[in-house]
């Protein structure tokens, strides 16, 4: 199986300098040209970032009715019309066919191949699929000062598995991934409140506290991602993770997919504050 | 020390009938008349009702400020002019020499007397502080689907001390109160959602989770107020509690003082769904 991970390893910071603003259209190039093919966070960090899922117009049926079946690890930003590669609702000038720093080619869910660009794969069936992403709320919840332990520890994200089943949709299925992130009471009823504006980036948290009620044995052994310090008074709290969509189309295997590879995201035109429902 | 408690014995129900909407115009009268002298709970359900402290100008003052630095325990949703015993903001006919069902009369922090009508001790020097309760924000609660479980169990909300302290203001200091919810963590989050709305009556809770973080040793022997059961996969929620004040002014001892005989709170105009604050 591939590592999947939403969120690409990073150098730990105080959290402020990754949501800076910066100047989109340059970036956008940067990956269009080939130039930039690597991992994304921390670039543009005050916009949104996106995991991409492009499937033939069938599968991408059952791939949207999955997505609607469950919203809150599954959340849609962005959906083409078959065969078109541009995202308007994400910016003036989104082409999906090069825009993505670095992507995975999937048959029968196996990659294939790791391409800079797939245009030359682009078929009149294609749709594609952009999911919201827990980058876009973890701006707020720094900037509210609450402290996010795998930033400040410079790693990614602790990421598990649980026993909450996604509702199926055609072959796709499989357990809710969530990830977590401990905090102190205070920060996390701050975290609540915050993430609850953010329900296009999987919204409110899912649990908190005790692991075990939702099937995590270990909060020390992560699925994905990187375990974290937890801390004596530390709570954990969990929200629903993009990494569910991910592993239910590994799971479905379809005959043909392309996503973005791993970290290496879909930048867009929205910010992050643009997200919040009120 | 006189018992305390915002909530008065109440019987079990499902929580939906307490909060049914009724003739408060009628109840007001017969509080006024006397014929009503016993606790408000589940009374004109729909209606904001408050924790009343009346004092002399001086230590108003004092107590004014308290308070102000002490938000979440304390918010004022009702303050008269020095000598006005009409609370305008409240309501087009409140009266809170005769409005209240019964009061307390204090004289050096010991209750003196307990009338239905404190007409004849009315000054020009003293000041009304109507003082947000719980109460309102169980309503919204409880209409959310969320469970309450000293509503389920016909008890009194559990109240604790804690090691928080407030800011003090002149004579007034001490630990904050807090009244505690067990609930699903699913509830908890949903609770803080909808709390977070109501700043006018305490607003979120101030901690989750592990009660000997904030100095409460024993979740079986509250303060204050009844025990309820807390069972497997519980997550205790505390709120910042009305009694605050209360056990503030316990501790100050003003020299005259007139505040509400406990559960036999103010019964106002408003209603609970207008102190949402979105």
């Amino acid at each position: 199986m591939n590592a999947i991970s939403e969120v690409p390893m990073v150098a730990a910071d105080d959290g402020q300098k990754r949501f800076r603003q910066t100047d989109v259209s340059a970036i956008r190039q940067a990956i269009r040209s080939g130039e930039f093919s690597s991992h994304t966070s921390g670039l543009a960090g005050g916009n949104v970032q996106g995991n991409v899922v492009i499937l033939p117009k069938d599968a991408a049926s059952d791939f949207l009715r999955f997505c609607q079946n469950n919203r809150r690890p599954c959340p849609i930003i962005g959906l083409s019309e078959p065969g078109d590669p541009m995202l308007t609702a994400l910016g003036v000038d989104i082409d999906i066919r090069t825009d993505v720093p670095r992507y995975h080619v999937w048959e029968n869910g196996v990659v294939i191949d790791k391409p800079t660009d797939v245009s030359h794969l682009w078929r009149d069936d294609l749709v594609t699929f952009v999911i919201g992403c827990s980058f876009s709320f973890e701006q707020a919840l720094v900037e509210s000062g609450v402290h996010i332990r795998h930033i400040e520890q410079g790693c990614n994200v602790p990421m598990f598995k649980t026993n909450i089943q996604t509702t199926p949709a055609g072959p796709f299925s499989g357990p809710m991934v969530v990830s977590m992130r401990p905090m102190k009471a205070t920060d996390a009823i701050k975290a609540i409140q915050i993430t609850s504006r953010y329900p296009e980036v999987h919204g409110a948290p899912v649990h908190i506290g005790d692991p075990s009620l939702i099937g995590i044995s270990d909060l020390g052994r992560p699925d994905y991602g990187d375990a974290v310090d937890v801390r004596v008074g530390d709570i954990p709290v969990f929200w629903a993770c993009g990494v569910t969509p991910q592993a239910a189309l590994l799971q479905a295997k379809p005959a043909f997919c392309i996503t973005h590879a791993p970290g290496s995201m879909l930048i867009t035109d929205l910010l992050n504050h643009q997200l919040a429902s009120f």
